[in-house]
């Protein structure tokens, strides 16, 4: 239980890291939109493996077949099912691991949540798993758009210790995706390639924090007193893998300000009511404001390593774990479309539930 | 839609700072649970107002009725309601805040997501809101008390930029309590209680830092792969109001670490396997391991200050504000007890689904 | 868990026959609804004991309060809170019920399943849980008239062997209402009361069917494949007490019909898409064809009766029962409101879900 | 919205009748269980197509295909994702249908609701959607049968007017399964197979009525107020294709009888309280009482006929339909295992759900 999300718009995902496959079904799609295998497969180019020399080699061309839900180019109304096959599962290369827990690995977690686990390359607990996300965000990303130009962008703003100092309004997706680490800034990309060669070569792994936009939300999004724009956002955030924690606005900065200095002050311009800045993110008592909406998600270095770690067999014996697995020596770059789709899976969650709350609105 | 919160144990709430009272009904509470009175306005009494000179001085007892449910002392295992009534309303003084927009407060969102709001005290949106979500946290508490000595403990870590340094694992509930601030360190505390009462002085107000760590949780609590533990655990944090952001373990200063530092080692003490270090804060892949749960909050200052500050009418015209409600110029002391409840709220929830997991403990 | 009904339209209710009172939440009604008490106050009237010598002499007026979500008269779109008092509760007369099972009660389902029971009265089993379910259905009521002139009416149909013949299409509210049954045949009415009473001097009960219809239900209202209209029909239906079957359409007499004999052809009218017949009741693959949706409903004879009956203890000994309780002799009279209820929520859940199915809507 | 079914063992279904394929995701169940294909494929060929003369004549093996979730022979308590192909596909033969509604079939409403339908084959109307259900319901029975010995069995007790008055209690299923129709007694099997032909020879189409038993179900399932048993296994058999009605003990008959007459006396037994009779059919205040669970549901007949039928056109224009795809001319014999499939899922849901309601079973 836990595989499905959302309330209107809702996703179930499945499927393993090496077992036959991985998907998502989709219930709640509106009806009528046009969609190509091609708006699907952009996304997950974005987010497979082996895009550059810095992320992990593993050869998965990460191919959506849609199944079912889209008829004639258009959605149906009813399930929608894409799956993508594995193809460079590699089972055996995970042998040795299967009676070793690795530590800060989910191994130990799951043999004492069900009693035992699927061992190749982390079953159930791989970001192999964000797939079905990554393809069902794709489909919200384009609803989104289409429903009122509402866009979602997320890059790298810090691997390790270096960081970008770009100014978020200005960022672009043709920039991002110019960077091998999706991070907008070129100079610091550089220095960014470096850090995760560097700790590649090492054997080691570096995180970072990715920040993210959406621009053009419509006001009123966000359903008190539990389901908070901020706190289902936060909720998808902190379900990817990797995460330690989230934001919004000045988040944890805003601790060190006084609330004279950190209140949103209210104008009218071009007709509309704004805040003079914008610290709250975009998001007040919960429901969106109509600012942009600003957050940022840390992800703590990658837990596979090629170190020799001591750690204990499934019996609790001691010994010596080498990582021998493919794997990323830094997950942010290919985090970025993942972290892009959940926020775009729950914005039009809250678009679609948004819908019913006036009766003026329903008596249109 | 968004007045709900829990899967197997789940509550939901209603009720507002000015109108009828203000309560909560549980669902999914199993039954034979001793409850008296005490044991919720308990936890009411740490979360009320006027509690201290540092809090709002609006005069509530907030008394706690259960209305159903309990029967001969005990959970039935059916539908408990438990109401609070508003005593000290006064919403005439909040009239001339009716056309007006105040910065930073969820005045504006619920117009646009309603078409029209209540503004007698922040309506749904008061954190008065908090004390159905306390009431059931108490029930929440005593039942993960008595199913395995399971213990959540949140203190204040900082207000604004004083903050303690003690170490978390010595903390006690008796430090707590006995601060006026909720911080453990008597003599962070009378810094505290500078740093808010010159803030009060000003019209101002701050913010801060709450930790929490839950004691004794045994592994396999979270549901992979939405309902982590952590995603769980950040939207209910996130639901409640001021907060900013939240984080586990080590949080936003993993980014600075290589996987080789973050890595929690495991070895076998006492028969169990545990981690060398915690850096992970209890959770693996979404799924507690058994360790200490730790989590921090960051809560900005309250939007309310008594401080002219420019803003609109509902018509969007320019106009200045000056508070006068009552109000607490730091929320932190009062938050506590809602993070230990919302906490208490997700874990037996999580316990609770946890017990259908493996084939064995179901033929026992 | 179980105390919740509806998706977008959801309720949560609470209460016991000898509690505190019992009530209802109500999460997701749109802001800007007017809503009186009286509108409230006239549904729970039609379904408080007392009202006729046929019913319950239990002295309740069932006097509805408003404790959340109506600000100036209107809805507010959070959670309304609507509560109850218990007055006429005489816990003290089910004392000698408390070591015994009533057959065909739930007094000892109860046991089993919870350990113990609330034994005054039926506790959570009590057809006075009910109540909530009828205060939000008359807000469900009234918000489905508004949207669209979409009408619920129900009546008894049949009184164990006494049943009316009546065209359903002619039957009137006021039909329904000036009768003591709630059978809009004044002649049949008079039999059946004479049955009724029959029934209850010789200690007895007897029960029956309720017919419904809703009137200008627009077609597309069902959610394919689980939560078809049927489908949320029938649970609400079967969630009443008492109920032991439905049917939709010509139901079970479907069965005796060729596939000719039983289709709905289409023809235009009034440039309308129409069926010449409406044997399927209004729903086809479990969605609204806009024709009147057509539904029966079985009434087992009420348990309670005034017999001697062999039984046991909780212990399983032997025994002999004479209820003593006030009751109802047939519960259909004061079930109509309870059934107009349920189809009104679910109607007004399926109205609102089915507002985001068609992209062109969504776009407009 | 409305593709997923469930609270604690929760089933999402996918697929159209000629798309890619159908299948389900199954989420909750819990770790450990041992499944091989054939436990799923045996019960996916009882609902295949082309079992028999009296069944529809499309070819499709229906091989089922698991996806994930089966890990080394065993459910990995995440999501175990099942599918099958659709291989006799015949878009084309529908063509004609593109633009004509069918009278009786859901073409109209999907129209209505989604704006345009996939019109080959009935879509995702199409009872082939059902395949997913079965294939979730083969795991459901061996886990029951696993948990309890607890026993669902379904048969055809009546098609048109041809009824078995075989005593239920003494129904086996290698009886059922010995007849083509899956009515256990073979002499009315006969007349039933010559009453589906004569119906088939002349174009025309006959419905009937499945009864079920679960035999061996503890007491205890069911969760009030609205998730009684009988609501949600009403839903499940609502959910269904052609399914017009139910009715749980003696349903509608009970309407005839008085309360004295329709009670379910309490005894002791073996140590066991048991009553007398069982009218109720296992179920009291929708909680099961550990007695036989005793349900039964009407079929209307198919829609599909090879009769001239008059219709209109999606634009409204009169035109003549004469159905050409493969059909069956009486859906029951294969509605059996589907029937079966629905009630596993919900008892298994049930008992699951139960395991959370006594403290003393959570201190065990």
């Amino acid at each position: 239980m836990g595989d499905s999300f959302g309330h209107t718009f809702r996703i179930t995902t499945w499927g393993e890291s090496h077992g036959g496959g991985v998907g998502v079904v989709i219930d709640g799609c509106p009806a009528g939109l046009h969609i190509d295998l091609e708006d699907i497969q952009g996304e997950l180019d974005r987010r497979k493996p082996g895009q550059s020399k810095i992320t992990t080699q593993r050869k998965e061309s990460d191919t959506a077949k849609i199944l079912s839900g889209i008829f004639e180019g258009k959605t149906t109304g009813t399930a929608i099912s894409i799956m993508v096959d594995n193809q460079d599962a590699r089972p055996q290369a995970y042998k040795h691991l299967k009676e070793i827990y690795r530590p800060s690995h989910a191994d130990f977690t799951y043999d004492q949540k069900y009693g035992f686990r699927n061992w190749q390359g982390g079953g159930r607990a791989s970001a192999r798993e964000t797939i079905g996300r990554v393809a069902a965000g794709a489909i919200a990303r384009k609803l989104l758009h289409q429903l009122g130009s509402i866009e979602t962008l997320a890059w790298v703003e810090q691997i390790h210790d270096i960081r970008t100092l770009m100014d978020p309004t200005s960022v672009t997706l043709e920039q991002v995706e110019a960077s091998m680490v999706r991070c907008p800034d070129q100079e610091i990309t550089e220095q960014m390639i470096a850090c995760i060669n560097k700790a590649r070569m090492s054997g080691d792994s570096v995180g970072g924090l990715i920040r993210a936009q959406v621009r053009n939300a419509p006001p009123g999004l966000g359903e008190p007193v539990f389901d908070k724009l901020t706190a289902d956002l936060a909720k998808a955030m902190m379900s990817l893998p990797a995460t330690r924690g989230v934001e919004f606005g000045l988040g944890f900065d805003s601790v060190l300000m006084r609330g004279s200095e950190h209140n949103d002050r209210f104008h009218t311009e071009d007709g509309r009511i704004q805040t003079d800045t914008n610290r709250s993110g975009g998001i007040q008592g919960g429901i969106s404001n109509g600012e942009v909406i600003e957050l940022r998600v840390a992800f703590k270095p990658t837990a596979t390593i090629n170190f020799a770690q001591e750690t204990v067999t499934r019996e609790g014996v001691s010994t010596e774990l080498r990582a021998k697995g493919r794997h990323d020596p830094c997950v942010l770059p290919r985090a970025v479309p993942m972290v892009e789709a959940m926020i775009n899976l729950v914005l039009l969650d809250h678009w679609l539930r948004n819908r019913n709350k006036k009766l003026a609105d329903l008596e249109g």
